[in-house]
C-alpha cells in the first residue's frame, strides 16, 4: 500500500471512526447475530491474491460490524463499562505506525521513559508514595499473576531455581483472598503451581467485604496446621458488588505476619484521584503491590495495566534474565530494562495512550468525570430504594448499581431468579442498553456499571424506563415465573 | 474532543504516519539520546488542566521522536526484523476505536469468531491439520508459557487443585530444550513453580541443533533419576541463528516417552507458506502445540502470537473458571468463549490485524516477501563467504545471517570479541542500520536479521559497504585491539 492509498484508506477510516465515536448509539448494544453468523459469512481459506482495502472494508461492514458488542455505546452497563477515549486511539493508531517492542531501553528508549513517567504521574494522582515502582502489563490477570509470583519468590527459598515439587522442605502453601475477589487470583494460584487448594477464601461481611478477622483466623489455623502463608489479595473495588475490603486492617495483619499484600484496584483506583473518595483507600499505600487498570476507568482504550510494586526487586529477581542476545551496555551499567520486570519478553507502546489520555483531560477532566459517573450510580440507586417494585441488593460505593425486581410479594427464590433473568434479557433485547449480572448469596442479581464518558442521566433514565416497562410488561402479560 | 477535532488531528496524523511507514529512512535507526534524556524532558507532574491535542502532539516531536528505535526503519536489521504493515496499522486504529474486550462470545462475537477463522487460514497456508485449535495471545512468551502448563497440567495429577508443593506424590520434574531456545521456556518454566533446574538444556550439534540423541539419553537417564519428564520443546529457527531443531526425531522421541511437544517457530513459522521450505517444519504436525507470531514476519504490527494446541481441551481444563459474573447461556450450551483459553480474561480484536493483513497481501504476496527475504540474507551470507576479513558463525536457513569480522589472522578470541564489538557499536552508531548480537561459543557474533517490507537488496549493500568501511577505518587507524 503506497503513501496515496493509506492516505485514502486512513481518512475514510477517520471518519468511519469520527461517527463511531460520537455516535454508537446507531447499533444495539448487544449484536442480533448467532454463534456461527460470523464464521460462516466468511470464506474458509485465505485469498490467494492480495484483495482491495476497499473490498475488505466492505466485509468488515457487511460482516463484523453487525457482530460487535458495543462497548462503546454509551447505553453499555455491563461488567465494568470503558472507553475508548478519542486520544486513546489516535495514540493507538500512532503506537501501532511505530511498532515499538519495548524488551530493552535500547530498542524503545521512548517507550521505556514514558513509561515511568507516565506511571509516576498516575501513582501521584492517585496518591501513592515514590516508592511504588510501576510497570505496565497488558491486563490486571498479567499483574495480579507477577504480585503473587514475587510473593511466592519472596517467601518460598530457593523457588525460581527449585520450584515447589519434590523439595521436602516445602511444605502446603496459601494465598487469602475475598470470596468475592477477581477470578484472575484463582488463575494466577493454579499458574504458579500452588494449586487451586492453597487458595483461601475468607468469607465476607453483609457488605461483602472481606472479614479482617476471619482472615487473622484463617492465617493463624493455616501456621499451627503446617501451612506456609505467602500472601493476600485485598480489593477495592470487587468484580460482583464494587465492594471494599478492609485494607488497613488486612495491612496490619500481612506486616504482622509478614505477608505479601496485593491490592486489586483494578477497576476502582482511578477513584483515589479524587480527594472525597481517597479515604476508601486508606492503607493501600502499606502494600506490597497493586494494580489499577486505565483500560478501565481512565478511559483508555483495552489494554493497560497499571502495576505499582515497592519490592520491584523481587520481581526482578523472580524474572530477570538476559540471554547472550539482550545484553546490552546500557543494562550492564543499570539501565532499566522492561524484559526484566515480567514474563513478557516484548511490549507495546502502551504508555503512549496513557500519557496522551491524562494530558488531553487532564487531572481535573479525569475526576469530573468519575465524579458525575458516581453521581449517576448513586441516583439510579435512589431509584431502586424509591421503588418497590425493586431492591437494592448490595451498597454503591462507586459506579455499579447492584438490584433485582421484587415484582410481587411472596416469590421463592428461584422464581425472582427466573424472573429477572427474564427481565434482564428482555432488556437487554431493546439493543438500547445492556446490562449484566451477577449472584450474591446465591441471587441473580442484575448490574448497572456506568464508566462510559460519553454516558449521560438521559441513558441512565432511560435504562430505568426499559427496566420498569419491562417489568409492567410481564406482569400485565401474566408471564410470571409461577 | 468532538468528532471536528477528532476528523482534524486524525487527518494530520494519517499524514503523519504515511511519511513514516514510507520513509522512516529520514531517521537514524538507533536514537541518539542518553537514558534520561526523555524523563528530564517531560514534567515531573501530570498537568491539573486539560491540554490542546496540538500540544501533546509537539511535544510528542519534540521529545519522544527523537528517542524512537525505528523498527520501521528498513535498515533495521536487529533481533528479528518486524514490519508494522499499512494494512496492520489502519486494522489497529479500527480494533482501538471499537475496543472490544473478547472475553465472551457475549462481548464480542466478531473478535471472538474472527480469531478462529484468521488462525485456521493461517493454519492451512502453512499446512497444518485442523486437529489444532488456535488462540491468539500477546507474545510467544505468553504462548509458551501455556503450552508448559498444559504440559503439566496433563502430566501432574490433580495438579490444578493440588499444585506442586507438599506433595509427597509428585517428585522432581522435567522440561527439555535445546540450548538455543528462546529464553521465554526458562521464564515459563520458572513460572510454572517447576524451578529454573527443571528445564535441561540439550546439547546443539555444530549446526546449533538440538541433538536428538543426547534427548533420548537424558530423558532415560532423569526416568532412571525417578525425575518425571513433562514436555520438549523444539525450536524452528531458533533466536540467535535461526537453526532448525530435529523435529521429527523430538516428535518421535515424545510419542515414545508420552511427552508434550511443543515446537517454537515463532520467527520462521510462516514460511511453512512457502513449499520449498515446508520440508524444515517436517514433523511439526506431530507436535502437541505451536507457537507461530505473526508479528514477527507476517508484517502485523506488535503484538499477536498465534498458539495452535492439539489438545486445547487440556488448556481449558488448566484455566477455564467461570464467576457467576460471566456466566452466559451461550457458554453453558458450548459456544466457545476464549478466556476459557488462557490466563488473561481481557482480549484485545487482535484477529483484526491478521486478517486485515492476509486479505491485503494475500497467500502470494505474503509468500513472495518472504522468499524475498531469505534470498537478501543468503546474498549477504555469500558477500561474507567471498571475503577473507569476514566469517560465517553459522549456517543461514532463513533470513538471519551471524558472522564476524575477522580482520587479521592470529588475533586471540578476546581481541576477536572486543573487535567485533567496536565494529558493531561504529556500524550502528552512523544510524543507517542497526544490527544486534549475540554469543556463539562464546564468541561475539554479528547478526543481520531482514524482515521489513521495505527492505531492499540496496539497504543490505548499503550494510555490507558500512561494514567494511568501518572495519577498513579500523585497521588504517590502527584502532586494533593488541
Amino acid at each position: 500500500m503506497d503513501s496515496a492509498e493509506f492516505r485514502r484508506h486512513g481518512y475514510a477510516l477517520v471518519e468511519w471512526i469520527a461517527d463511531y465515536l460520537a455516535d454508537a448509539e446507531r447499533y444495539p448494544v448487544l449484536p442480533r447475530v448467532e454463534p456461527g453468523d460470523v464464521r460462516r459469512a466468511l470464506p474458509a481459506e485465505a485469498p490467494e491474491q492480495g484483495e482491495l482495502f476497499e473490498t475488505i472494508i466492505a466485509d468488515f461492514d457487511r460482516v463484523l460490524v453487525p457482530a460487535l458488542t458495543h462497548w462503546n455505546h454509551p447505553g453499555f452497563f455491563g461488567y465494568f463499562a470503558i472507553t475508548a477515549s478519542a486520544p486513546g486511539v489516535l495514540a493507538e493508531f500512532l503506537a501501532a505506525a511505530l511498532n515499538q517492542q519495548a524488551m530493552l531501553w535500547r530498542t524503545s528508549p521512548a517507550a521505556t521513559e514514558l513509561e515511568e513517567v507516565s506511571l509516576g504521574w498516575l501513582r501521584s494522582l492517585m496518591g501513592l508514595p515514590d516508592a511504588f515502582e510501576g510497570v505496565i502489563y497488558d491486563t490486571a490477570s498479567i499483574s495480579t499473576l507477577h504480585a503473587l509470583a514475587a510473593a511466592r519468590e519472596a517467601a518460598v527459598p530457593g523457588v525460581r531455581e527449585l520450584g515447589l515439587a519434590g523439595r521436602p522442605d516445602v511444605g502446603a502453601l496459601r494465598v487469602y483472598c475475598s470470596e468475592h475477589a477477581h477470578s484472575s487470583v484463582d488463575k494466577a494460584v493454579i499458574l504458579l503451581g500452588l494449586g487451586h487448594h492453597a487458595l483461601r477464601k475468607i468469607p465476607a461481611d453483609d457488605q461483602f467485604r472481606m472479614q479482617a478477622t476471619a482472615l487473622g483466623e484463617a492465617i493463624k489455623a493455616d501456621r499451627a496446621a503446617g501451612i506456609l502463608p505467602l500472601a493476600v489479595v485485598a480489593t477495592v473495588g470487587t468484580t460482583s458488588t464494587t465492594s471494599i475490603d478492609p485494607v488497613r486492617e488486612t495491612a496490619d495483619i500481612c506486616r504482622r505476619e509478614g505477608l505479601w499484600l496485593h491490592v486489586d484496584a483494578a477497576y476502582a483506583g482511578v477513584t483515589a484521584m479524587v480527594p472525597e473518595y481517597r479515604s476508601r483507600f486508606d492503607g493501600w499505600e502499606e502494600a506490597d503491590s497493586i494494580v489499577v487498570n486505565p483500560h478501565k476507568w481512565l478511559f483508555t482504550p483495552f489494554d493497560l495495566s497499571a502495576f505499582y510494586c515497592r519490592r520491584m526487586d523481587v520481581v526482578r529477581q523472580a524474572f530477570s534474565l538476559v540471554p547472550d542476545y539482550l545484553a546490552t551496555a546500557e543494562g550492564a551499567r543499570g539501565v532499566r530494562n522492561l524484559m526484566d520486570t515480567g514474563i513478557q519478553l516484548g511490549r507495546r507502546f502502551r504508555s503512549l495512550k496513557l500519557w496522551m489520555v491524562l494530558r488531553h483531560f487532564g487531572a481535573e477532566g479525569i475526576r469530573a468525570a468519575i465524579v458525575e459517573h458516581i453521581r449517576l450510580a448513586q441516583l439510579f440507586g435512589r431509584w431502586i430504594d424509591e421503588d418497590s417494585r425493586f431492591e437494592r441488593m448490595a451498597p454503591t460505593p462507586f459506579s455499579v448499581v447492584c438490584f433485582r425486581a421484587s415484582p410481587e410479594p411472596g416469590l421463592t427464590d428461584a422464581e425472582l431468579d427466573v424472573f429477572n433473568e427474564r427481565l434482564l434479557d428482555a432488556v437487554n433485547a431493546t439493543g438500547e442498553v445492556f446490562l449484566s449480572h451477577t449472584r450474591l448469596n446465591g441471587a441473580f442479581v442484575l448490574r448497572l456499571a456506568i464508566g462510559h464518558l460519553r454516558t449521560t442521566e438521559q441513558h441512565v433514565g432511560r435504562a430505568w424506563e426499559l427496566l420498569k416497562e419491562h417489568l409492567d410488561g410481564a406482569r400485565v402479560r401474566g408471564a410470571r415465573v409461577r
